[in-house]
C-alpha cells in the first residue's frame, strides 16, 4: 500500500476555492442558503467588468454549462478555454521541455491571471504516479502563480462546487443534519478520480451528518483524507465511519450517495486494478439495496445499470438532477462571495 | 430495400422547432418575412434573463456562427457546449453502460433543461443502423427529457433552420411561390445525412412550389418524408414529383438546390454505397445544367468541383451565401417567437 | 536555398490588420499609448451592437483569452469558432474537393463575413511546402473573400497584435528607442513558423532601435522580409544588421528577445532539418548570455530550459508577462481603431 504518501503540494491562496471545508461549517452554510434563494429566485449581485477565467484540461457537461450560466447572471465578463484548444501543459517545476508538452503550467498561470479576476480550472490527476497526484499539481500550481484567486472545478483531490451545491441539495431536500449519510462505492469500467468521494465525505461530515463510507477492501480513501472528514465531523457534531458491508451500512440510511473510483493500493497499474475489481461487478446499486424513502444522489455523469439500477436514478428517491442545477446556483453563490 | 422501416420515434414536443412543417404555412411565411425585416434593419426583441443553450455534436461553422450571433442580438445568455468538449453518451434506453460512453443523453438532457430556457442541439445520424437512425434518437431523446423547448440544429431526418433560412432566401430573390424548384441528388465522395433533402423538399413543397425531386435510382428518400411532402404540397397549392431524367426535369427550373445525401438501400455499408455511386460522379451541377436565369442554392459546406463547378457556384444566379446569412435572420426570428 | 520565392499572395485589404508595418510608426505609436492608456485604466470605447469573430484553425491560449476579453470589454457580440468544432478546410483556388476537406476557405470566409462586422483568423503554416506556405494562403484568402475587415491572429509570416504589444511593452519598461535590441535564435525540438520572428524584426525596426537579428547560419529570415525590416529601420532612425555571433551581438544589448524559428532551406524536411540543427541545442538563453540590466522578451509558450533557462525567464530582467498582458491592451486598442 502506498499511502503512507502525503498530501504534500504547496499551500493554496484562502481567497479563491480549493476546497469545500477551507471555509466553517457556518460559512458553508451560508452558501448554501444563497444558493437556495437564488435558486427561488432571488436576484444575483451583478459584478459588471470582472471576468472570470474557465480552463478545461478534460471533458465537462454540467461543469462547463452551469459556470457558463453563473458567469452570465453576475454579468461577468467569461474567458472560456478548453484542452483541445490550448497548448498541452507541463506541470513539473524545472522540467527540460524538449517533448510534447508547449507551455509551462506556471507561465499558463500567470498569463490568466492578467487577463480575469477570478480563474477557474478543471484538471483531473494524470493517473500514472500516485505521489505526483497526490500533490494536486496542477490546481496547486496554478493558485501558486496566477496573482488571482483560483476556483477548483474538480482536480485529482477535491470538487468543492459539486460538495457545495449537494449539500445544498440536502437542505432543499430538508435531510436532517443527523441523518445518516452513506457514501458508497460502486463498479465501473475503469478506475476513477478521488475528487468527488473526498468532498462528498468530508462534506456530509462538516455538515454534521452520520456518515458512513462503504467500500469493498482496497478502495479505502486516502488516510488523510479520512483525518479531515474525522475532524470535521468532530467539530460539527457528526461522526464518520468505514464499513464493508453493504446490509448493515444501508440499513436506516437516509441518502446513499453513489461513486465509483479507484484503487489507491494499484495506482497507474491498470492491469492490476482491473484484476482488483474484476469480482466486484455487482457493487450497482440497485432497488435492493434503497431503503424505504431514502435519497439516492450521484454527481453524474453516470454509468446507468453499472453505478446504478435505472430503477433506482429514474425512481422516486433520486434527486440527482437537483445536484446538478445547483451546481449553478452554487456557482453563482460562490462568485458573489469571492467577487464581493 | 430497407424502408418500410418507420420513422417511430416518440413524438415531439410542439413548442420547440424540431421541424419546420410542424407550423402552418402561415406561421412560416411570417417567420420568413420576420427574417427579412431583420436583415432590413429592424431591431430584434431582446430577452435579457433568458438563457440559450447549444449542443453540438458535431462540426458546425454557420449554424455556430449564426446562433451565437443571434443569442447576443437578443442578449440571451448563452451557454455554448460542443462534442469535443463533453462527455461521450448513449441513447439507448436500459443500455448497460460499461463500455465508452459516460454519460445517457437523458441525463445530460435534464440537466441541461435546468440550466436554459430552450436548447438547440445538432446530432448527425449514426449511419450504421437505419432503424435506430430512423428514430432520430438524440433530438427525440433530448426533447423527451429536457424539460424546455428543443430547437433542431441538424438531426438525422430534419433541419429546419436551414429549410426557414432558404424560404426567407427565397422570397427575397421573389422567387414566385409557383416556380419550377429542383432539388438535385449529386455525388460526394462519402453518403451523408437526409436531414436537409428532406427539409428542403417539404419547405418547397409547403411553400406551394413546383417541385421535383431529381436522383438516380437508388437514392430515393424515406416514403414517410415523401408522403409528408405529398401532404403539404396538397395544403397550399404545390406539386411534388420525381424525376430521375436531369434534362427534363432541369427544364425551365427557376432554382437548382443541389445536395448529396446517401442511399437508404445500402445504408451502414460503406464498400457497398461506393459501388452503387461509383458511376455517378458526373451528377456535379455545371453550368450545362444550370437553365438560363436558374438561381443556384446549396445548404453548405459544399465540396466545389464535386457537387457544383466553381463557374456555377461562384455565378450570378448563386444564393449560397444569401442562404447562409439568412440563418442568423432566421433563428433570430425563431427564438423571437419561442422565447416570447 | 529556396527562398527565391518571393511573398506573393493577393493584397490584403488595409482596413483590417494584417500586419503591424502596414500603418506609420506614428500610428502605431498611438496604438501602444492606447494601449498602455487602457492598461492603467482607461475606459475603453465600448461598441455595442458590432460583432466580432474568432477563427482558431490551430491552438491558442494568450489569443484566445485576451480576444475574448478585449470583445467583453468592448460589449462586442462575439463568435467564437475553434478549428475542433469546424469543418476541415480546402484553401487552394479550383481545388476539385474529392478528399478530405469539407469547406472552401472562400465560402467560409464569405458566410463568416456575413455574420460579424470584424473577423480574426488564426492559420499557421501547413509546412510542407515553402512556395504555398510564403503566400499566407489562408490569411489572404479570407482577407479577399470576407467583404469584412480582417485580423491577423497568427498566420504563416506575421503576428502583428504580438508585435503591437510588444511595442507597449518596450514603451512601459522605458527601454529608449535607439536601444540595442537582439532577436536570438533559439534551439526547440521541432521547427516552428517564422510569423514571430518577421513580426519582431519589423517591429523593432520600426520603432526606431538597433536591432541585430542573431541565429547560426541556415537560420536566416526571409529576403523580403529582411528587405522590409531595412526600410523601416531607414524610414525611422533605426538599423538592422545580422550576426552568427552571440558574444559580439549581446554585448551592450538592452533587450534580448528569444525566438526559434525552421530553416527554410529545409521547410517541409523534418529529417534534414532536425539534422541541421543537431548542433546547435546550446542555444538557448542562459544568464550567460544575459547583459547586465538588460530585459528578456519571448511570445510565449515557451520551451522552458530548452529557449530559455528558468533563472532567465524568472528573473528580474523578464518581461514576457507583461507581454502577454499587453495582448489584451493591444488588441483593445486595435479594435477600437478598426471598429471606428
Amino acid at each position: 500500500m502506498n499511502t503512507t504518501q502525503t498530501l504534500n503540494g504547496p499551500a493554496v491562496s484562502p481567497d479563491g476555492c480549493y476546497k469545500l471545508s477551507q471555509f466553517e461549517a457556518q460559512v458553508c452554510q451560508e452558501l448554501a442558503q444563497r444558493a437556495t434563494a437564488l435558486k427561488n429566485g432571488a436576484a444575483p449581485q451583478t459584478k459588471p467588468g470582472k471576468a472570470l477565467g474557465l480552463l478545461f484540461l478534460n471533458p465537462s457537461l454540467r461543469t462547463s454549462a452551469s459556470f457558463q450560466r453563473a458567469a452570465a447572471r453576475l454579468q461577468l465578463e467569461l474567458v472560456n478555454l478548453n484542452g483541445q484548444g490550448v497548448w498541452a501543459m507541463e506541470s513539473q517545476e524545472g522540467a527540460v521541455m524538449d517533448g510534447n508538452k508547449a507551455e509551462h503550467m506556471k507561465d499558463a498561470a500567470a498569463v490568466l491571471g492578467r487577463f480575469v479576476d477570478v480563474l477557474a480550472i478543471r484538471a483531473f490527476p494524470a493517473g500514472e504516479d500516485l505521489e505526483s497526484d497526490l500533490t494536486d499539481p496542477v490546481l496547486r500550481g496554478f493558485a501558486k502563480h496566477a496573482g488571482v484567486p483560483i476556483i477548483n472545478m474538480e482536480s485529482t483531490l477535491w470538487h468543492p462546487c459539486q460538495a457545495l451545491a449537494d449539500w445544498a441539495t440536502l437542505d432543499q431536500h430538508q435531510v436532517p443534519k443527523p441523518a445518516k449519510f452513506v457514501l458508497t462505492w460502486a463498479w465501473h469500467p475503469i478506475p476513477l478520480p478521488h475528487a468527488v468521494a473526498n468532498s462528498t465525505v468530508c462534506m456530509a461530515a462538516q455538515r454534521g451528518m452520520e456518515v458512513v463510507l462503504l467500500h469493498p477492501r482496497g478502495y479505502h480513501l486516502h488516510p488523510e483524507i479520512l483525518a479531515e472528514a474525522d475532524a470535521l465531523a468532530e467539530s460539527n457534531g457528526g461522526t464518520v465511519r468505514i464499513s464493508h458491508d453493504r446490509e448493515e451500512a444501508l440499513e436506516g440510511a437516509q441518502v446513499i450517495y453513489a461513486k465509483s473510483w479507484g484503487s489507491l493500493d494499484t495506482w497507474g497499474d491498470s492491469a492490476a486494478e482491473t484484476a482488483q475489481r474484476a469480482n466486484l461487478r455487482d457493487w450497482c446499486v440497485t432497488s435492493k439495496y434503497m431503503p424505504q424513502g431514502a435519497k439516492f444522489m450521484h454527481c453524474l455523469p453516470v454509468r446507468r445499470n453499472v453505478v446504478v439500477s435505472d430503477e433506482v436514478i429514474d425512481g422516486p428517491g433520486s434527486i440527482v438532477i437537483d445536484q446538478a442545477e445547483n451546481r449553478l446556483h452554487a456557482q453563482t453563490a460562490l462568485l458573489e462571495k469571492l467577487l464581493s
